[in-house]
């Protein structure tokens, strides 16, 4: 046969026979594969806790497992807007009622709080949002802006859902400027009392999870103005329901109504009519205002109180980076399994598992290779928020680790999302495979707690003071190593970092040379500032990865090593143009790396249904008929599924 | 102040003020800082018939937008299944009614079909999927695959909706290899009928839309067997349904139930339990089968043959990929409205429009090229489907081009949707302002009709065919030109592919040489087979989008070319790494196209709020609130809107 007529012959086949050989029949586990692999088996136990790294954990964990059994937390699907909401209130008082969720133990206990929030996410985004809102917006505002007399008065009460909470803070018109609001707090020093108004319509609460049915009060934040001198953003406690459900006096309330997801969540918009609440209202941690309208504060900067009024979100990012992790995880193990049992193309009777084609792997396998990696910096994170006594470095990498890693695992877990509903094709689109419910659910989830590009300049704004202060280090390019070895990983994405805080810090001088302002320099360079951020958010989490690998026995460490080799890939490859424009690495290297994902992919088939079997994700979670076992039984005649 | 202070003062502000001095307060159209681009005025009308493009089919569009002012179509969002699928079925009965939708209709003037689904496609998804199935498909198969008794037949009641109709091809064991569904049509020539047959649980017909509820006919795809002969794939008329909604014997349906979008659509499972019907049930003008059980064709090969039996299904296509075009239009004007009236930080009172910083403009502007560049492949593709006397390049084209183009272009409108999305903010997140319903109901072109990585597939093996027929014109690289040089960047993006097309030609032959399989081969290079299809694409846009600036006038000339330009430096900058790899473009180039996306951006700026305003979507489409010229009133207190 001539070459041309053998091509012919080859492109005669839209899609190939036969064309992986190397997958048996019926595969349902990738053991009798393994043997293809250079990664030698693990203990999946082992590796199970090596991801899950919380062993203190695991009784509390176990406890709140068992509850969320209860057939209340099934799935559901076809609900109307009211429905939802009725049913994520009552799946809300079940966890109420066990005392899981407290915010009195918050400060003692961060990382059972987080832990807690991160299971209820898994079981239904509608809940953690809404317990999210009571608890860690408002129950920790009351808790770290308020002081004694707000403890005693309300922490019980917010415990047993006795004061289902609100937090005020965004506005129609401000989002991401929150020193922005307009909405005011007038002091009227002749009844003691704080004048909240609505001045505009741009001024209305909007957005505010637990308005719409259920808060009865509301951590509002607004300007603080005595006798006309303006002091800044406060945050008081302004009652908007009576206990009987009905709207207090002097508080308007409307429905924000459907949305693309979250439908449990009652988000409303609440407009304030100079409604009057006494002075013991303020949280008055870090300002106060005597009787007489003295306004007293440890902290001078207007700026720096307001810093101080905003630090407890942090949690909240850190707690959005951790279950996007997980969505992303659930969904890799509801795709990856689907992708090794089912079948399509080949010879009669003894067709390809999809996984046997090289589309399927290249979307999948640095996906999983992914959710492994941001495990660790993730784990680093929510060790540093839980620290009882933070340092001041403690402090600063919270803040730019929680906003960096919050940008970039969104990020991430929506592009998972993704790409794991159109691996399952149609399956994907069926809610009963809950891809669709995380993809609806999550996708708030990078504009809100901080929009994704404003927290990446956070991120950058700090390599740059370090830079400035002559704390970073600028690290050259490597030309000379293997693509496979850590250091040179490391070096390699430490290079792109500092080659961009050096070009961003050297743009923005020249604008100001050329006699433009500071802020013209910044906004002409937040393309640079965004790609440093990430850039940032790739060196942290390959340093903490491989922190951990070190650490890891030898029956785990090869398959570890195979998803830092292939993060490493994923990433770098993704900015090919960057690293060769600028000579981080060579043309020769650039070419290993891209050529490497296919390598790495055959590498990682014969493992990867092991692999996502070992995520740290409880069985309990996955209810896809498309993740189980013999899906196609899943779908046979009579069996109704309740949506 | 010493660079390090400025650089201090800089870094002190998280987000800049003022970065936009140029951008004027109140920005409602950006008349006012045109004299900032060097892109002059053009007349918006001009533009909007030069991206319309279809002058003749004017009255038809306009009966037709007149119809969808009805109140019955006005958005809703608050809905379960149930009353989704009744309000779709109501807003169906009144197109019915209008005549507005015609299968009898449908060979003489294709394009009036087109055009009518994609107006009914911006005012609900549901609706144009759930009709058409009943026509595009359903209807499709009768008149295509049927001869002139099933048209006297059938016709008139599927124009009429009295004979509602199911389209069954997908199985849950087959959805893109068609050719392995498992559903058996037996010839009893005792009876002279044919009986179909579910043999197993993967055989159930899965998906098929109208057939939860009101399909009463169903296009059944079956494996033809006469006298223990297999005849191959063979479409056939079944009832599924009497005309007073109960289901026929021998006959059992489920629903596929709730899904991530187009609830309005009520999907269902089939299965049919030695279903007996007619002789005359099989759509028999590819193959046909004598009283005596005799088979007769005048297609001798299988697989050609179930070609021609699936070549209808190319329609559909068409309509995916201009349908995903108009609501990443339609997405873009929200979002782009949004951008340039929407303020967010800056001074007091003087804030920024968010269209002034550069993530903003690095996000939108790109894809507001996108969605103009791939209007003119899209015209090209709808133009030739609707010849009346295709030549044999003319079939082939609208192979490979709709192809191509439904999967770059319904991938590009999803990720459309989800920049605009984020762009947007919380207000993204809101069903009332549409791109969450788009992006929820559309998610599903990509991989239905055609999975999109097969799709690729299909293109990549025409242009290998070619390549080897010797019809195939290598283009060397280009090292000199201007990059915003037409001609340059039509061969910079044929230069990959014809660069593509070769080393997949090579390596499969290495393959070969090798011993290994031809399908070995073939798959372990989908990567390249993959990137080719999209190159194939990218150049075909640029070539049209060329071919009709040429034809522009001098006014609306230099925007187009502004779009040209940035579209190309987005498609480049994608890949740059594979053309510096390859050697296909320098260093300088690369580096002066990754710098002209900024500068681009700068261009685009003061003319991009007039430039979604041009777009040819029409306004009674645009509901979101945050499109309106002042968007904070829409959001003032006590305006409801029904959700």
């Amino acid at each position: 046969m001539s070459t041309e007529e053998r091509l012919r012959n080859i492109i005669s086949h839209l899609v190939p026979n036969n064309v992986n050989d190397y997958i048996e029949d019926n595969v349902t586990s990738s053991d009798d594969v393994t043997s293809f692999s250079r990664v030698s088996k693990w203990d999946k136990e082992e590796l199970r806790e090596f991801l899950e790294n919380s062993p203190t954990y695991k009784p509390i964990k176990q406890k709140l497992l068992q509850l969320l059994k209860d057939p209340i937390f099934l799935p559901r699907y076809n609900m109307n807007v009211q429905e939802w909401r009725e049913l994520t209130l009552q799946r809300a008082l079940v966890i109420i009622k066990s005392g899981s969720i407290s915010i009195s133990e918050f400060n003692r206990d961060p990382m059972k709080y987080l832990l807690s929030m991160e299971m209820l996410n898994m079981s239904d985004p509608s809940l953690s949002v809404k317990l999210g809102v009571h608890f860690s917006l408002f129950g920790n505002a009351v808790l770290n802006l308020g002081t004694e007399k707000h403890h005693l008065k309300y922490i019980k009460d917010i415990d047993s859902w006795k004061l289902p909470g609100c937090f005020g803070m965004t506005e129609l018109g401000h989002g991401s400027n929150v020193q922005g609001i307009e909405t005011t707090a007038t002091y009227d020093k002749s009844t003691q009392e704080f004048i909240i108004n609505t001045p505009s319509d741009s001024a209305q609460k909007f957005w505010i999870g637990n308005a719409a049915l259920h808060g009865q009060a509301c951590s509002v934040f607004a300007q603080l103005y005595i006798d006309n001198v303006h002091h800044g953003v406060h945050v008081f406690i302004v009652p908007i329901r009576n206990p009987d459900g009905s709207v207090v006096e002097n508080v308007r309330i409307m429905d924000n109504g459907h949305k693309l997801g979250l439908q449990g969540v009652d988000n409303g918009r609440i407009w304030f009519d100079n409604k009057r609440i006494p002075r013991d209202n303020l949280l008055n941690k870090f300002g106060d205002v005597q009787p007489d309208g003295t306004y007293v504060s440890s902290i001078q900067s207007k700026n720096k109180r307001f810093g101080s009024m905003v630090a407890p979100l942090v949690g909240g990012r850190v707690l959005i980076a951790s279950s996007a992790l997980n969505a992303a995880k659930l969904a890799m193990i509801v795709a990856t399994r689907y992708a090794y049992s089912r079948k399509q193309f080949g010879s009669k009777g003894n067709e390809n598992p999809i996984i046997s084609y090289l589309t399927h792997q290249r979307r999948l396998f640095p996906m999983l290779a992914a959710v492994i990696a941001y495990t660790y910096p993730i784990a680093q994170l929510k060790k540093i928020y839980c620290e009882p006594n933070k340092s001041a470095q403690n402090v600063k990498d919270l803040h730019v680790w929680s906003s960096g890693l919050k940008a970039v695992v969104s990020w991430t877990k929506t592009y998972i999302l993704q790409i794991t509903r159109e691996c399952c094709g149609g399956q994907g689109f069926s809610s009963f495979n809950q891809i669709a419910g995380f993809k609806s659910d999550l996708d708030v989830d990078m504009t809100y707690e901080g929009d994704n590009h404003v927290l990446l300049q956070q991120v950058a704004r700090n390599i740059l003071v370090e830079l400035q202060k002559g704390r970073y280090t600028i690290t050259s390019a490597n030309h000379g190593s293997s693509i496979y070895d850590a250091d040179f990983q490391i070096q390699c994405l430490k290079w792109r970092e500092s080659n961009l805080v050096q070009s961003l810090s050297a743009r923005i001088m020249s604008h100001l040379d050329q006699g433009r302002s500071l802020e013209q320099g910044w906004n002409s360079n937040l393309d640079i500032v965004t790609f440093l951020g990430k850039a940032f958010v790739d060196r942290v989490t390959m340093e903490s990865f491989q922190a951990s690998i070190k650490k890891a026995s030898n029956s785990i460490k090869p398959v570890l090593e195979l998803c830092r080799n292939l993060f490493f890939s994923w990433r770098v490859s993704e900015d090919l143009g960057y690293f060769l424009c600028n000579d981080g690495i060579s043309h020769s290297t650039a070419q290993k790396i891209q050529d490497s994902i296919n390598h790495l992919c055959s590498e990682m088939l014969p493992v990867g249904l092991d692999l996502v079997n070992s995520l740290d994700i409880p069985e309990q979670f996955i209810h896809a008929p498309i993740a189980k076992a013999d899906y196609m039984s899943e779908f046979r005649y009579g069996l109704e599924r309740k949506y």
